[in-house]
């Protein structure tokens, strides 16, 4: 049957029976695909019969659908005609893992981040009764992400402005780990409600028919019937947020999902339809472990064993080992997470140390500020958070934590490209959003041991916050040393001597600074190396040498090249009135880059050894000629 | 009694009744005193009692008051010792207008941005039970910050960890603005509920007595039971939320209030406590326009009347007339404002078009990606936000707005020192966070009539997000054109023809520039001063045109010094490989810069003509040193 879908107007002709063997073809075939691209497997999986009864239901593109974050439109693109395209998943140059506009016009918002659909599906339903237009606009959105500051800001907007807009709240009991927070428990009770439906039915279409009560007995009797509504309704959190509840339904009755929907379509204003859906439904390796089957790589069908790649451990993993260590001698390190311990390898550390590790839930700003209240009161938290997540927590960061120059250690996971994610998940913006802000020290380890010193120097350092920002790959495979020790603060490493061109480069750019002065070497040419641990302090020592030597400078960063180290350097300069030092940034150009590998990243970006090299030659003869010249 | 009161343990031994005279004379106290200073007035007024019953109920500092925002916090300034600096407040080196942990040992929480007050509470008493100590925490939050997202993220992680914390929501139907939202309606209808305390005290007392039902029956029994408790407690939202639920009280009632207080402080996990106040009482004029009084500039006590300074329009006005001038011709103009119709003069705009003006209350998120998406629909939204205030929205920026390269238009108002209300509120890093971004232009007019001419500019713009920043302080008093002409996205401007040296200079920074010159006309040095209208995109033209005269320059901007207009230029000539142009940045130093007036901050940072002429000198006998030396 699959195979003849090619639009959403092939669905409109279909049976609920054959919708449902439809459900099973798209899960074999997502199964099947991912086996071999890897990919979001098991949130696609828990909204097949969704996405089918919302292609089913409305009109795309004219009816607006806006996933949240944007992972678990699989299905949806499967839908609308790029089912070929699959081989290609989180490729470079390949279909995109997210909601893309340039994709297909059935793409209407894209996303990467949580939370922002509410908000999105307002501004839509705004602009359509501005324009006078009668389309619907519905957001799809998990209870995860509905704990998100920003969703429950449009919760409170969208109940306020009485649009009409359908949100589908996709209740799996997991934003990407378990879901944490006073909402969960809410939801969880109303979940284990679902046997009242039939008889609550009947009871509110009563309800309904009881007339409005005038003069002084009003209020008592809207309190008396707003109190039997809550023994029908079981959303009546969603009711006084002003939106219509309806549910809990199954989410993989497609008979009753279908119905239900049709139902809540027809309401005049905000409509909230609560879905209860199995994350991974349908494949029993993800079913079994929704968490480790959120985004996978590429796996034995068969046994859903996960192919491993060999290598040293990730970054992620060694930042996981020295946070325990440390608070085994630290008892005031406690870790936060916002909803993400899996990913910032903090299971061991919730494992170990139960009381000092404490997950909010999507709630970057929260557990931002919350960490600054920790070290207010002599706490040591370490702020894990993934660079593109920190951007929620800016202000945070500013108001809170700098401004008031509190212990907060950040580490700050995923910095640089991060590959099949792509444009909405890099980490090539915290050195210029964190840079300018008073009081903060930002460092970036060359290989997993010295994040381990980092680490060290972050826990011992009671000055005020600071950062240490690595990468999402594997380490060097370098020794690592028994004890961690730390390392002044400020202080460059020169890692290869060398004269007239000093190449700074930062983390694992550092690899390919080196990689550049093999190429030079064989051209007679040896550029000095300097392993830029602090992004902030500066080694002013070390600059002002340089401008002595009077060598020319190329600053390697796999960031922003607005605002980046570079900019930091030449800022020095110009603060301290020392002129004349020619400073070279290769960073990552003023774009948003598309996903690919990490790799392929870099081709694009020019931030390669060749590129590094050429540049270096380019500088030398001109080197050369100035100081002939003077 | 005013006079005796020197600390809270004053107030211990203070019958009812006593306190109630001690409430009138803080009154009395603030109404004089900000007649001479100015002040957040209304706010202050609206706290006296419920600030007399925690400093009579509890025992700072070992128990912790946090105030959310902390422009409320003059009453506790009054009872902690501060009474006498009251002559200085907001002024510089005087009495700060927010908590400052500097001035004394009862300030633990410092703000100025709302909504952080539960999270600072979460992580306060988080720490004190892994430290095993046992004093109260408690958050005064009024119902305006309760619907900023990261308060509803702490709400949410609060219920969850049923910690002993207490909440005190100040309920006064106004965040400086009236409040919008869902929630807010929801606090209106438990206000008019007040008079069923008793009735319902009794009723919940019985509840209590029915015993728990076990097997079966006990899901049914449990429903029961929670409908009946929604027909007795008004708050049942906060209950959903996991937080017990006292209240409403009546914020004036000094002993209902502590009694009130008492009763929630010996209930074990989070409480919230629902006070109703009025803001302004106790001040007629205040209480009738609780809106203007929020922040007030002196007045006459009697009168009320405020002593208002001559002088050209705000930036803020001229905004806002063009802004209706514009949205007359172009109908997809809509206005945006996260609680701030008034300051960010959007009244006149709400009046005239009320169905394209959308107040989102305190959520500057959501009004980010809400803009967002009208703009995907084909609206022209105008987000108008304070640049401290954009802060918050920084990833919304990034992600919703620029990643998808929508036409949003930034109004960025108090760009800038913002003088009295200090270091929570300068819009100092709005260049440095924004200019990093790809896809979006950056502007800032030299005065009003160019003000007129970029909103213009912006509305007519198509191709992506576009920014104007403009200072919070009155216009020059320009000529103002009666057409809005726009500007060329990009084009710098030279206002003044000079030698050797050029004065590149944004928004107000020009005045400097020129006094500079003047100042260096009579040593007879002529240097050369640019408008640069645009941050972003540079006037390239003109910077090849500056490196290709060997022009000197000196960077001029009223923004952070790391990562400003003057690293943009240095990036552009590092890019594009043009060496040996020497560029000096006079910006705003790496520190948080206290309260005081705009020009006391400017003399305090170097943002002086004296400054800049001396700048100038230092380079022109390097440059013709440099010339001469060639």
């Amino acid at each position: 049957m699959l195979e003849n879908i090619n639009g959403p107007e092939d669905l409109k002709q279909l049976s609920v029976s054959e919708l449902e063997r439809l459900a099973g073809e798209i899960r074999q075939f997502l199964i099947e695909k991912l086996s071999t691209t890897g990919g979001h497997l098991a949130p696609n999986l828990g909204v097949v019969e969704l996405t089918l009864a919302l292609h089913y239901l409305f009109n795309s593109p004219e009816d607006k659908f806006i996933f949240d974050v944007g992972h678990q439109s699989y299905v949806h693109k499967i839908l609308t005609g790029r089912r070929d395209r699959f081989d290609t998943l989180r490729q470079y140059k390949g279909l995109c893992g997210f909601i893309k506009r340039a994709e297909s016009e059935h793409d209407v918002w894209e996303a990467g981040h949580s939370s922002t659909s509410l908000s999105a599906a307002m501004g839509m339903a705004l602009a359509r009764d501005l324009k006078g237009e009668k389309n619907k606009v519905v957001a799809i959105i998990g209870d995860g992400a509905l704990t998100g500051g920003m969703a429950l800001e449009a919760l409170n907007h969208i109940g306020h402005e009485k649009k009409n807009l359908m949100v589908i709240l996709n209740d799996n009991e997991m934003s990407i780990a378990p879901n944490v927070g006073a909402l969960h428990h809410y939801l969880g009770k109303i979940r284990t409600d679902r046997h009242y439906q039939k008889a609550k039915d009947e009871l509110q279409s009563l309800l309904n028919k009881i007339p409005a009560i005038g003069g002084k007995l009003a209020k008592t009797a809207e309190r008396f019937k707003d109190s039997l509504k809550y023994l029908l309704v079981s959303g009546i959190l969603f009711e006084q947020f002003g939106l219509t509840y309806f549910g809990p339904v199954d989410g993989h009755d497609m008979q009753g999902l279908i119905e239900i929907m049709k139902q809540a379509s027809q309401v005049e204003g905000p409509v909230l339809v609560h879905v209860v859906t199995i994350k991974g439904k349908g494949y029993l390796p993800a079913e079994a472990d929704s968490h480790k089957w959120h985004g996978i790589t590429p796996y034995k069908m068969e046994s859903g064993q996960v192919v491993k790649a060999a290598g040293p451990p990730m970054y992620t993993e060694v930042f996981s080992e020295a946070l325990m260590e440390l608070a085994e001698q630290d008892k005031r390190i406690v870790a936060v997470t916002p909803a993400m311990p899996g990913g910032s390898g903090l299971m061991k550390f919730a494992a170990r140390y139960p009381d000092r590790m404490i997950d909010v839930g999507i709630a970057e700003q929260h557990a931002a500020t919350m960490s600054a209240a920790l070290a207010m009161e002599g706490m040591k938290p370490v702020f894990a958070v993934y660079s593109t997540f920190l951007q929620r927590a800016y202000d945070q960061v500013v108001h809170d934590i700098c401004r008031q120059n509190l212990n907060v250690v950040f580490a700050i996971d995923r910095a640089g490209f991060v590959g099949a994610d792509g444009e909405t998940h890099h980490g090539v913006y915290d050195i210029p959003f964190l840079r300018h802000i008073p009081n903060l020290v930002l460092m970036m380890p060359k290989d997993e041991n010295e994040l381990r010193r980092m680490m060290k120097t972050a826990i011992d350092y009671n000055d005020g916050p600071i950062a240490v920002r690595y990468p999402r790959t594997n380490g060097l495979g370098v020794p690592i040393d028994a004890e961690m020790t730390p390392i002044p603060i400020g202080t460059w490493d020169v890692v290869r001597t060398g004269e007239q061109v000093a190449i700074i480069s930062i983390g694992p750019m550092l690899g390919v600074a080196e990689e550049a002065a093999e190429l030079l070497k064989r051209e007679g040419m040896n550029p000095r190396i300097i392993n830029a641990r602090f992004i902030k302090p500066l080694d002013e020592n070390m600059l002002r040498s340089l401008a002595e030597e009077g060598m020319q400078l190329i600053v390697l960063e796999e960031g922003a090249e607005l605002g980046g180290l570079g900019s930091a350097v030449m800022e020095f300069y110009s603060l301290q009135q020392i002129y004349g030092v020619n400073v070279r940034i290769i960073g990552v150009p003023d774009l948003f880059i598309e996903h690919g590998s990490v790799k392929e990243q870099r081709a694009e970006t020019g931030l390669t050894a060749e590129r590094v090299a050429s540049e270096v030659k380019s500088l030398m003869p001109r080197q050369k000629r100035i100081a002939t010249g003077q």
